[in-house]
This record gives C-alpha cells, sequence and structure tokens, in this order.
C-alpha cells in the first residue's frame, strides 16, 4: 500500500473509531485500562525481547547515554507503566457530566457537557513508556489516538501497541481507538499533519525544533509543549532560608525537565546577604552562575551573563542571575525573557505576592514553592499528556479534562423564538 | 511609514496594552464601556456623516441590497450599538475569578483563575455596529483588540474607533488596549497574521472564504465560525403539531444565520401523516424543497435533492429533506452531511432524546426545541464574539469567558519537591 493510503485508512479509521468512543460506557473503558495493565505486565518478557532490537540498533542512530536510559524497558519500568493505567482506572470519567448548567426564563434548560475532542495524534520522541500513557489517558477522555513515536523506539512500540490494541475488542471497545504509524517514514508525519478532516488535534512531545515542525505543519490545531525558561524571585520581604531551599529544589531536584528553575532574580536589598550563601549552596550542588555585575561581585566563581543566558533553557547545571531593583523589575525581566511556564516568588509581603501571581502571565504562578510542583501529579490531576506552553484551549498540566472539548445540550418543551 | 513598520507597530502596542489591561480593575473596563456608550450617542451625527462617506462609496464597491442595509448606521442602530456596551457593563468581569481550587495533601493550595488571552486580532466584514461590540468584550474580558473591518465600512470605524478610544484615557486605561487598521491594504492581514509573538488569536467573521483564508495564513490559533447546516429530525414519537412549529420557526424565523435549520430528516413511521403538513407549512412560507424520492411521493412540489444540497447552506428560502429508517439512520446522516453547528430532534421517547444528544457532535443539540436558540443571548451567556465552530478551546455561543485562558496561582509556605 502507498503512504498516502496507509496515512488516510489510519486517519478515516480513528474517526470512526472516535465515534463509537464517545458514546462508550466508562466501565469499559476502565476495564480496557485493567485488561491492558495486566496484558503489559504478562508480555513482559515479550515486550524486553522488542526493547532489545531497539537497543541494539542505538548506537547506530547515535543516541547518547541519556536516550539509551530512557529508551529502555526494565521489568520494573514495565510495571510502572502497567500501574500508570491502573490510576487512570481512579480517576472521573470527564465525558458526559455536566459543566455548568442554566435554566432560561423560557423555561429551557441548557447543560454544558464534556464531550472528547474526537481524534488525537501524538508525535513524540523515543520513551516507549510515554506509548502507554498517551494511550490510556486518550481512551479515558474518549480520544481516539494515532501514536507515532520516534524511529529508535519502533520495535518496542509496535509490541506495546499490540497488547494495547488487542484489549481494545475484549473490552468492547473499536480497536481502532489505539493506532500506531508502523511506519518510520518521516513523511508519513506530514501527511497526516495535513488531515484535519479526521483529526482533530496534534499534540507533539520532544524537542523544540519538533514542536516548531509540528505547529507549522499542521493543518489542526497543535497543543503545545515549548520550553520552560522558570525563574525563582527572591523579595525583599523573604525568608532567606526558605529562599535558599526552594532555590536549591527549583534548580537541582531535577535539571533535565521544563518546570526546574533556569533563572534567580533577587531583590537589591537583600542581594548583599542572600548571594553569597546562594553561591554556595548552589556550588556545592556543582551548579555554574552566570550573572550581572552586582552578582559577580557578590560571587566570585560566577560568570557573566548575556541576554541568550537570560533567555535560556539550560537543562543543565547552569543558572542565570540578576539583581533587580523591586518586583516591577522582575516581573519586567520575565516579560522580557520568561517563556510563560512557571515562575516563583518568595516573599512574606502579601501585596507584593499578590501583584507578582496577578502580573507574570504564566501557566502557574507560585509564592513560597518550587517551581517543580507544576505538574499534573503535584496538582491532583492525574497523569499528563504534557505541559501546555498555550494559552488557547489548555494551559499548563493537561490531563484527561484537557484533552476534553464540551457541547451545550438543550432541554425544550417546544420553545420556538418569537 | 510602510506596511511593515505600520503592522509591527500596532501589533507591539497592543502587547504592551494587553499588559496592562490584564491586571485592570473592573471598575475601569465598565467606566469606560460607559463613557464609550455615551460617546457613541452624542457623537450619532458625526458618525452618521462618516457613515454616508461609505454608502456614497457602496455602488463602486458593487454592494447587494442586505450587504447596504447592514453597512447603514442609523440613529436607532447607534443607540442599540451603545446599550450593547451597556449590557457588558452588567455581566461578570471574568478575569482573577477562581475557576477551581484545590489544597494538596502536602498543604499547597491550587487555584485556578481566568486571565485575558492577551491580544485579539478581529477581521470582520461591513459591519460597523460589529467594531463596537468586539471591542467592548474584548476590553471587558481584558484583551487588547485589533480591529479590521471591511474596506466598505472604512469611513465608518475610523469614526467610531476614534470614539472608543478617546474614552480610553478618561477610564484610565492604555489607549492602544483597542486599535484599528487603518489602512485597506489587504496585505497588511497577512502581515499581522504573522506576528504571533504578538498576537496571540485571530478571529474572523464573515463568509466562508475568508475564515479559510485567516485559517490558512495565520500563525496564531484561530477561533473559526464556519457555517451551519442545521438539521431538524422529527422522530416516530414527535409530537407533530409541535415538530411543524419547530421546523417552521428553525427554517424561517431568520433564514440568513447561521442556526437556521438547512435540512429536515422524517422518521419513516411518521412520514405520510407529517410530510404533507410540513409541505403545506413551509410552502406557505415560500419554502423550497429538495427531498429525496419518499419525501417528493409526499409533497408533490418537492424538487430531487442531491448529496450537495444535503450539505449546503443555503441561508435562504430552501430546505433539503430526507426521509430515514430512525433515529440511528439520523445520526450517521448527520455525521456525514452536518457542520457540527446546532441539531434538533423531536421526540417524547427519552431514550431517543438521549441516543440523540449523546451521540450528536454538534456544539448544541436541541430536544423539542429551535435551532435559532444556539445565540449567546438566548444561552445567558451575553452578548457573543461568534459561534465558535471548532472543539478547541471554544465551542458554540463566544462570549466573555471564551475570549479567556486561565493560570494557576500556588500558594505555599515553603514546599519543595522531595
Amino acid at each position: 500500500m502507498d503512504l498516502d493510503s496507509y496515512c488516510n485508512d489510519l486517519a478515516r479509521q480513528a474517526r470512526e473509531a472516535s465515534r463509537k468512543l464517545a458514546t462508550a460506557l466508562g466501565k469499559n473503558k476502565n476495564r480496557w485500562l485493567e485488561l491492558a495493565a495486566d496484558a503489559l505486565e504478562s508480555h513482559a518478557a515479550e515486550i524486553q525481547e522488542a526493547n532489545a532490537k531497539d537497543l541494539a540498533d542505538a548506537s547506530r542512530y547515535g543516541l547518547a547515554p541519556a536516550a539509551i536510559d530512557r529508551l529502555t524497558l526494565t521489568p520494573a519500568r514495565i510495571k510502572a507503566a502497567a500501574n500508570g493505567l491502573r490510576e487512570i482506572v481512579a480517576l472521573p470519567d470527564p465525558i458526559g457530566r455536566v459543566l455548568s448548567s442554566v435554566v432560561r426564563p423560557n423555561g429551557l434548560r441548557i447543560d454544558k457537557v464534556g464531550v472528547p475532542l474526537g481524534v488525537v495524534f501524538f508525535i513524540y520522541e523515543s520513551r516507549p513508556n510515554v506509548t502507554v500513557d498517551a494511550a490510556g489517558l486518550c481512551v479515558k477522555s474518549g480520544n481516539a489516538i494515532i501514536l507515532r513515536g520516534g524511529k529508535e523506539a519502533i520495535h518496542s512500540n509496535l509490541c506495546l501497541h499490540r497488547i494495547l490494541q488487542d484489549c481494545l475488542a475484549k473490552a468492547d471497545l473499536p480497536p481502532h481507538a489505539v493506532q500506531l504509524v508502523s511506519t518510520t517514514d518521516r513523511e508519513a508525519v506530514g501527511k497526516l499533519l495535513g488531515m484535519n478532516r479526521h483529526i482533530d488535534l496534534a499534540i507533539p512531545r520532544g524537542g523544540e525544533s519538533l514542536i516548531r515542525r509540528v505547529a507549522e505543519e499542521a493543518t489542526m490545531p497543535v497543543l503545545k509543549h515549548y520550553m520552560g525558561n522558570c525563574h525563582v524571585y527572591v523579595d525583599q520581604a523573604a525568608n532567606l532560608d526558605m529562599a535558599l531551599k526552594i532555590l536549591v529544589n527549583s534548580k537541582t531536584h531535577r535539571t533535565g525537565v521544563c518546570n526546574a528553575a533556569e533563572s534567580l532574580l533577587v531583590h537589591q536589598a537583600v542581594a548583599k546577604t542572600f548571594l553569597p550563601r546562594a553561591g554556595e549552596s548552589l556550588g556545592a550542588k556543582g551548579v555554574e552562575i552566570r550573572g550581572c555585575s552586582v552578582t559577580r561581585s557578590l560571587i566570585p566563581q560566577a560568570k557573566p551573563a548575556t541576554d541568550d543566558d537570560y533567555a535560556a533553557e539550560f537543562l543543565d547545571l547552569i543558572i542565570s542571575c540578576k539583581v533587580v531593583a523591586g518586583v516591577e523589575e522582575a516581573i519586567d525581566h520575565i516579560a522580557r525573557f520568561g517563556s510563560q511556564h512557571t515562575e516563583a516568588i518568595i516573599t512574606d509581603h502579601l501585596p507584593t505576592a499578590e501583584r507578582f501571581q496577578a502580573a507574570v502571565d504564566s501557566s502557574a504562578v507560585m509564592v513560597n514553592a518550587s517551581t517543580r510542583f507544576n505538574d499534573g501529579f503535584e496538582f491532583g490531576l492525574g497523569a499528563e499528556i504534557g505541559i501546555s506552553t498555550d494559552k488557547f484551549h489548555a494551559r499548563g498540566p493537561c490531563g484527561l479534562e484537557e484533552l476534553c472539548s464540551y457541547k451545550y445540550l438543550v432541554h425544550g418543551q417546544g420553545q420556538i423564538r418569537e
């Protein structure tokens, strides 16, 4: 079959499956999650065999050690993926619930209810556990999913997909609810991104170049997850012990994640007290500091910061640092260099906290807490399919509810417009 | 100034204004709405003078009588536009309100609050009253707006815009919160659609070709308002008197609007009783019927319907008609030919009503009510900026809340991730 027909079939089958899935009973969706979780565990040996083929090819693809680690499926990771599905069972079904309801003076009752988006095209890099997470979230939210993982994980994904799909019929769900693009041909992505008649949403997850490519080529809406250049602002009225603890946690708890701090802003009134301590604590964790001249005068090992440093998402043991005149300069600096992802202020002064939270336009604005908390699990949303840096549709952690739209159900007794 | 710099300045100024507007007090936004309403009324003569220039040019642009009517600003219409602004005063401010709130086991309180989208680029045809409505909705929802009306209304729009903008400073709001593209150069639209760094959303309102052009060229999200091919399905268990009343209202109350019925589906068991009556009532209103063979056997004057007729948004005194075997065929027909806008079922049979409402994927699904009720005012949302046929972000009537995004405000006491 040629690539056009193949992609067309995938998209059309997904659309047909999505129509059935939209009215599927929650108990069937949960049954599938449970069956799939059990099947992943009982087929662990087979999954590891497929994964071994990918790992054997990894050097040919020139994967770095960190990427090979993410590609690797151990028995513990397979069990974790299965348990991820079981956790989704416990989450409330987002479909059909009444979000709001109004009775109009003419007696019409208008209920706004949750519905699936339809068909999701999910494009991601070589982390096979994401295959399982994404399928689980989409099926539970009533969306058909077309999975397109990185070529480096193709054997693992084909195996995982077959296991997930086999369980759909057993749970009375349409088998095309979960499909995998089985070719590694890059052109398939472009073709599918053109099919907005059948695909309602594209979700790219991975590096910035992948996301930009998808955003440019997609003819349907895209839920983007760009970079996180997250700031910690230590205010004049900060509890400095707390500030130090939060700064170190935000920067070093995990460096390779989007909600790690990349930039430190310090009020000039506390710079002399705070920065030497910050320099010491960050230095002890191996963090390189790139700062303004005041920073460098207070932290001897700090290197000079450029505008590029202030704009950077390092994802590494590096932090940029600037001493500011006050909260307004901090707000302006974040508006100029930030990525609207996550920022934190450390302060005990209520009006300053309120001003910072009101004026900073990021998906999460923390007061006296680590930036690392911007996360679906930490927010109590359950599993997430990504953290949106868009303001349109969904912002911040995207779980089941963010994979939904709504419609209005109008209940009348013969009303007409006069 | 060249067009590039002009468009750049518009977009940059809008972004700067949006940052101020995002934290503006509701009383200032309401003050502006009241001042602008008063100013429109006190400058009515001046507005009509500008409008007269557009009307004098209308024949040069080859405008049809209906378009000239929409372009015309009478004293009554100016008063109606002013009153539209006053109605927005009474609507609750959507910014800063807590949409949901959770306290996590670690003591973090996480509030999800409403925020503006930012900068809206609004492209519309030659209805100058829309200039006023759109500016009012955007300012109240904290969004800066760039208005681009049809060239046929440029004098009216320049005059209205000056009046609206003059009142911004008096209400302590940034003057660039409401801007108008003052050139009629078509290239300006393309340039602004490329500026996704400063413009967060494009809203085209007008014919399908305008919407398609904007959707294709825009680099930012687009809130689309495509056509409405709305269906009325008369079920076997319908109260046929009610069905007739709702059918005639849906089709003929206003024919040129998106929530008018364009297609009638009738259950085969009631076709013999219902269709002759429908043919008579619709015929008396001058409606042409294009139907399937069964329809034509029951309504002598009916013409044959093609698939194009079933897919058409006539916006005229024409309706397509098909006799179906039951609710499932009606659902499938709507999935194939519909536009996901508005459909209605007439039935007294509860399970059939529930099945229709669950399976039909449209922004509003009515039971025993006219399709004409899918409207922001009728739904109690207040004024609307359009009716979205998208499922992403907002669906159906878009008022103040649909012009908003949200952010998470996290309140901690020193929490870090362990």
